[in-house]
């Protein structure tokens, strides 16, 4: 089996490039590390870069580890080729067996986000569909998956629909759908460990109206089912000094227990994995690219932490870096933890979108106080300090650099000699000798002409596509660096574009611009805004089916909670120091996709009137002049546009220097209009 | 006591009223129908035109009904003069006998809506706020007043800051300050019968947090102490005619049979009056300005209605106009359907918004499977079909001539001969003679200089100012017409207008216009147009603390749901038919108050793509030309405004044929720019 041999082969080079960067681990924590790495995504390699920062690593090493790289890679490609139909077939048996009429498939794993450790890809098992949301649910004479608006055009490329049908997500919800299949009496099963109440209350309320039952399953029928399940990942777990984090732990620690006191409550859990890297200075490496540490954590009102985590993913300095008010504790010690605060009768803060069913079902039946609202991590995380946005900048201002120097490649490349891969390990090389950069911030989309018209695109050997001259090419990338997260989209004409792709992306860019200079009084949210950025698409009966922002991390989450600019709206309101993306677009599926995306932050409005926020753009990279129709912009608009590209040329130039060619092609395409 | 001499003169007067309008009615029903005019609001008159509309009026019985009105108006004057301090401490005291801390006063009825019957008006009884929308708790130490934008300069006006600490709704809302002041193991007692579960469950929040309870009173304190309190009111009831409805009461009932079997359930509780009002076409006299039958109802599955509603307030052919399948039934018989429905397990949908805590409750404990949804009627009343429309673009017809002849007089007025109080009542006597007309649709908002700055102001004999050249007049009023009801505001240059008068006022401008020329999809909630109305003032760093617009209904609630353009949100999306309000303003507190409002119908964009949809205008009066700075419009907007004055003109000139002064102000008024 393929599994096997990659393993074999990962310890080996493991215990080398361990010794080799002087680390010291027994033989038994090499081989639960080597374990962890075959439960993430193999895509991942932030683990290994991870190890590498912490020591001094040696050309020799350096090889070693791309060697294995590569050895993951292969492995990687033989395991779990779909087999959705006997899956499929497989898990209605266990169900029967069980007497259950129907289960929920969600993508999210116990931690409710949607980065998932290959270990709970329960739904891209049992499907085939590897989109980043979505939700599958099996009765036993149909079943359907559930996907938004990014994901309708790669549900019907990847899943079967005489298997499953295909639906909207908020279109045609599951609510409705079950409502209407479920029958009289029947018993509909999901895994407590993977939903939080409301979406448990969402289940729960057509069940009810049928008449039929919503029953917790202890064990997941896909883990009994899936032979080959990786363990739960491994990845190491290092501190993040405070010089990017700006803030100490222990204050940040206090902080949260101010927030505690102040909603009147004892403990809180964290369950998002973000929340407690931000909450410990910590970063981790247990799913491909954010630097999350799975675990889960108890903040009681005195700022002590209960960390339940996997010791063996903590390297040696991490106990000393935590101090004395946080304690490692095994995963299965949650339970006991839980029972003793609701044996204690505490009030117990939980979030309902985070928090498994089972915690709060187990600290209610127990006899806590629980008490529903926001993790309070998630504000704090949030709104980025001073330090952090210094480093976001700077991260965006390298992440700048390499996309220049990419599109520049890309501009005098000859006609129809690039393709979408070809186009992605250029991109990556421009980045990987940057600064502080730790990897992808995700995988990369690369869609030629109709393939830029699918939203969350990756390219596959099978799907890779020359970029035509003619056609349009979109390219939406980011970088995990550690002093920020960046995440960008250009769209380029290859060679002449026709008068619909310039309507269409001036349109775009007109939303954009709208958003880029929006003063909004405090208390404003996303949902508020996002219709500035679709105006002029509107106006032509024209629409893009995503939201228009969603929040970043600084190291971490490429989309993070609570901030976005979207019609299905945040209670959260916009903040100074959050970071959000600016991405409008348009698709015309099967012809060409457009987005233009920068990353921005909430900031003081510019002339001093603290009542008024508005928005400071942190991403420097062209937007393609050959794409725009001037007669189309306001004088504001085109003000706007030739001030930012002022700004990218002004910024970007000291770092290209040397490189004539990219500052020749830089200070063209940030020419004003 | 006065209560008392008006009670008897209006029985004598109606009884006479009646007989002369060969109405037969015994004398318990007189006596009856007066008891339900002493509760209803005494400003509402809806009921004796409805009287008069069933018979053919002789001037005799006209001056009759007049002599009545007045009887009523001066008995209204002495009755309930707050007395803040006493009834606070009266409260506190009956809190103390029966064992509680402290005591949740909503502004809402039974029926959860804001128009409220006087015994229902407890908030007002207590402390004296009389906007509509508030909320009040009192605790054993302290108390609070919880209002929104529109009400925060009128409740510090009404009420003792003293007593009550005034906080803003959604600023710093209950559940805060809940949070902050209960006690461990207090008792917090709410009545069931005036609360909806959702509201229930955010006191609930607190409270558990605090260790507190939420105790249900069966009986409302406030009852017990209001030794005047009037009895429910017993307005009359009349049929609403199929040409003025559009649909048959049959076919409705049907309809929404359908969607209960959709829904997969067997019966809904209905307890919005407007609802029921819809539903069995007709209209009832229980509370001001809307014509409301208080009651409720239960539909089922075959489209069959148990009305619980006080059969005295029937008129004679209402019975007739119901058929066989509307069964009429006392109000204390409801309880028992709600527990033979829960006997027998059913399937019941109930509106957590607006059904009371109690019936869910029972529902709940008794067996029924109770179903959480909007009100069946909701989505249906709120698209309004094609006779509708139709009613109602004839109403907005005539409206719009009577407010011209009101705006041509008041431009004709000598300078500083105008009070706020005047203008009312010739904005009410050209109103007056209208075809249909049943009354105003809420007390006109007459607001001069800085009253206009008081969103929901309501001129009192004190506050009545003079309208003084240089200054701005606000005056936002409707009509309740059987074929339609309309909301309008104008803002007025009294004299010459200052420079800031015309830059906001064309800030406001610019917003009414965005959003009158939205073009949107499908799907699209008034929450993602909103901020379109706002985003000029934004830019000056300029706000309005409302909504943008409200529903409103035909002949019915002038705030109607669910359909609304505010950041509030609704889940509802806008559909071809909703009537809603255009209504962005701007106050200056202290100085000035500018509106500019239409009514708009959401029809599908003029191109024919039904995917888009776009606003119909309905509102027709010219805006104050005086008052906009033409160099800050674009070219679209001074189109706009210039074709909007075009089709007031063209519209409205045949309806003042032979008033030459109001036609001339007219062409004047909507000259292009």
């Amino acid at each position: 089996m393929p599994e096997d041999t990659a393993t074999t082969g990962r310890r080996d080079a493991l215990a080398q490039a361990l010794a080799a960067a002087g680390i010291e681990r027994s033989a038994d924590e090499v081989e639960a590390l080597v374990q962890g790495v075959a439960a993430a995504d193999v895509r991942d390699r932030s683990w290994l870069r991870l190890i590498l920062s912490e020591a001094q690593a040696t050309g020799a090493l350096a090889d070693r580890l791309e060697e294995l790289r590569r050895t993951c890679a292969d492995a990687a490609d033989g395991i779990d080729e779909p087999e959705p139909a006997a899956r499929l077939a497989a898990l209605r048996a266990e169900l029967a067996r069980r007497g259950l009429d129907g289960f929920v498939v969600p993508l999210s794993d116990e931690h409710q986000g949607e980065y998932v450790a290959r270990r709970a890809q329960r739904l891209a098992w049992l499907t085939g569909f590897t989109g980043s949301a979505g939700m599958a649910i099996v009765l036993g004479e149909r079943a359907a998956l559930f996907v938004d608006g990014r994901y309708v055009l790669q549900a019907a490329a990847q899943v079967d629909g005489s298997l499953y049908e295909h639906r909207h997500m908020t279109d045609a919800p599951a609510d409705a759908w079950l409502g209407k299949h479920l029958s009289e009496g029947a018993a509909l099963g999901y895994d407590p460990a993977l939903h939080g109440t409301r979406e448990r209350d969402r289940l729960a309320a057509p069940c009810e109206a049928a008449g039929a039952r919503l029953v917790a399953c202890e064990q997941n029928p896909i883990d009994v089912l899936w032979a080959d399940q990786p363990p739960p990942p491994l990845g190491p777990i290092a501190p993040h000094p405070v010089r990017f984090a700006g803030r100490d732990a222990s204050e940040k620690r206090e902080a949260v227990a101010g927030r505690l006191a102040e909603k009147g409550v004892d403990a809180a859990i964290l369950s998002a994995p973000d929340s407690i890297a931000w909450l410990l200075n910590v970063r981790g490496a247990d799913v491909a690219n954010s630097p999350l540490p799975h675990s889960f954590a108890v903040v009681d009102g005195d700022g002590g932490v209960d960390w339940f985590v996997d010791a063996r993913k903590l390297l040696p300095e991490v106990p000393a870096h935590l101090g004395n008010a946080v304690r490692v504790r095994p995963p299965g010690a949650l339970a006991g933890v839980l029972d003793r605060l609701a044996g204690a009768g505490k009030a117990v803060l939980v979030d309902e979108a985070a928090t498994p069913v089972w915690m709060i079902d187990r600290l209610a039946e127990g006899g806590a106080q629980v008490v529903r609202g926001a993790d309070p991590c998630a504000l704090p995380k949030a709104c980025k300090n001073e330090v952090e946005l210094a480093g976001i900048r700077a991260a965006h201002r390298r992440d700048g650099a390499a996309l220049v120097r990419f599109l520049a490649w890309l501009a005098a490349a000859p006609p129809g000699s690039v393709s979408e891969l070809d186009a992605i390990d250029r991109l990556a090389a421009m980045r990987a000798g940057g600064e502080h950069y730790r990897g992808p911030s995700f995988d990369t989309i690369s869609g030629a002409g109709p393939n830029g018209a699918i939203v969350h695109y990756r390219v596959t050997a099978d799907s890779n596509r020359t970029l035509e001259p003619g056609s349009l090419y979109l390219v939406d990338s980011g970088g995990q660096y550690l002093d920020g997260t960046t995440d960008v989209t250009r769209t380029v004409a290859i060679g002449r574009p026709e008068p619909e792709h310039r309507d269409r992306f001036t349109r775009v860019l007109r939303g954009h611009i709208a958003l880029a200079t929006a003063r909004f009084p405090r208390g404003t949210t996303g949902a508020q805004l996002d219709t500035l950025a679709r105006q002029f698409l509107w106006q032509a009966g024209l629409d893009y089916d995503h939201g228009t922002g969603h929040g970043v991390g600084a190291y971490l989450n490429v989309h993070e909670s609570p901030q976005r600019i979207s019609r299905l709206g945040s209670a959260a309101a916009l903040a100074p120091g959050m970071v959000v993306s600016n991405e409008p677009g348009y698709y015309e599926t099967g012809a060409y996709g457009i987005r233009i995306e920068n990353l921005v932050t909430v900031a003081l409005a510019d002339d001093g009137d603290d009542g008024f926020l508005g928005f400071e753009t942190l991403t420097l990279a062209p937007i393609d002049r050959a794409l725009i129709e001037p007669a189309m912009l306001t004088d504001g608009e085109r003000a706007w546009l030739d001030g930012y590209h002022a700004r990218v040329a002004e910024t970007l130039a000291p770092l290209l220097a040397g490189d004539e060619a990219t500052l020749a092609w830089l200070r063209a395409a940030t020419a004003a209009l």
